[in-house]
């Protein structure tokens, strides 16, 4: 799965901010066991099992299972937010730093989807005070994407009535695509992050160039 | 979680065609314990414990954990073909039959979220004939949408260059309602199906009757 991983997803080093080595085969173990079986279903020795170490190597690295899914779900939300950032903060005009910042969210849920699942699915697994953490850099992925389509707005490119409604629907809609998207399907990423930019630009009402409004 | 799900899905009877009463408060359990724990980390025991019944009372019903699952998941699928089969048929245009089609579909996953999220979450943990079955009904959801689109388009209402991947992000983003939905939030399932049947005709490049195309 995380072969299948690498090649969709264009990153040549998944994880590769987790080190030393066993910490990082921990992590990913840990992500493909409960991508399988659920947070709940998976011991901590089921994940040390699978990354080749004994469970007391693991707690060496992890105190827990909830430090497990913690650390993964700050390392993908904080991808996530990176990735929308530098779409938000490029050049151009709206509707392209809206396109680009949709297409490469989709190419980033469809190469690392079983991560993506994990992430956005055992949310409810998170303690008390690791949820608030992820919660709020959720709201700063939620504002990086209402930026543009304010910015739209505001310029008169774009035409929407209700930009928060707008904003989850576009930030729902790539997100779906790690539940959906098979590597065996009939679309690459780049494919799909290419459809979803332009009917995201239809759902923003964005004018197109030359033809009046879209 | 049933008694929201009962509230905001405007359902009178949520699994009413499941009978005697022992077979219905067993699968109403079943989907409460699969949500909560996940299907794996789930035994029929728990299930029988929250239905207030004994194990041996729960294989009068059901003879395996994935019978209940199956059964769900089948009751789910016939339910989300059913609304959309009734969207489809109905009088108007192509446009009022898709925003029929997606206000109804967004209602239900919002009011039924638990269950959807089973059905659409542990699709995996079926065995290869039920799992065919689900697959055969998504495929006939699939078609009700795409059919609704193409008639748009036969008849110079929408303007869509990829029919295929255009129902596809139709239904991803319905589905994805049931993610993160919250009966606490700022919008009621009705108001979520209205702002998501206005987007959608944008995505299929509806005209808009009297001011040209949207």
């Amino acid at each position: 799965m995380s072969t299948a991983e690498q090649t969709a997803g264009g990153e040549a080093e998944p994880w590769g901010e987790v080190t030393p080595d066993a910490a990082r085969r921990l992590l990913v173990a840990a992500v493909e066991a409960f991508a399988e079986r659920g947070y709940h279903a998976t011991t901590t020795r089921d994940i040390a099992g699978r990354a080749g170490m004994s469970p007391a190597a693991l707690y060496i690295h992890y105190k827990t299972k909830e430090e497990l899914l913690h650390r993964i779900s700050r390392i993908g939300h904080d991808k996530a937010l990176d990735i929308l950032r530098t779409a938000a903060g490029g050049e151009g005009s709206a509707a392209e730093r809206l396109a680009d910042a949709v297409s490469s969210f989709v190419r980033w849920h469809a190469g690392r989807r079983t991560t993506a699942r994990v992430v956005q699915y055992e949310l409810d697994a998170l303690g008390p005070e690791a949820r608030a953490e992820i919660l709020a850099l959720r709201r700063q992925v939620d504002a990086e994407v209402r930026g543009i389509i304010e910015d739209g707005v505001a310029a008169g490119e774009f035409d929407v009535a209700d930009v928060q409604g707008t904003t989850l629907a576009v930030l729902s809609l790539c997100i779906d695509v790690a539940r959906w998207f098979n590597i065996e399907g009939p679309r690459t990423p780049d494919e799909v992050g290419a459809l979803y930019a332009d009917l995201v630009l239809r759902m923003v009402g964005a004018r197109r160039p030359g033809t009046g409004r879209g």
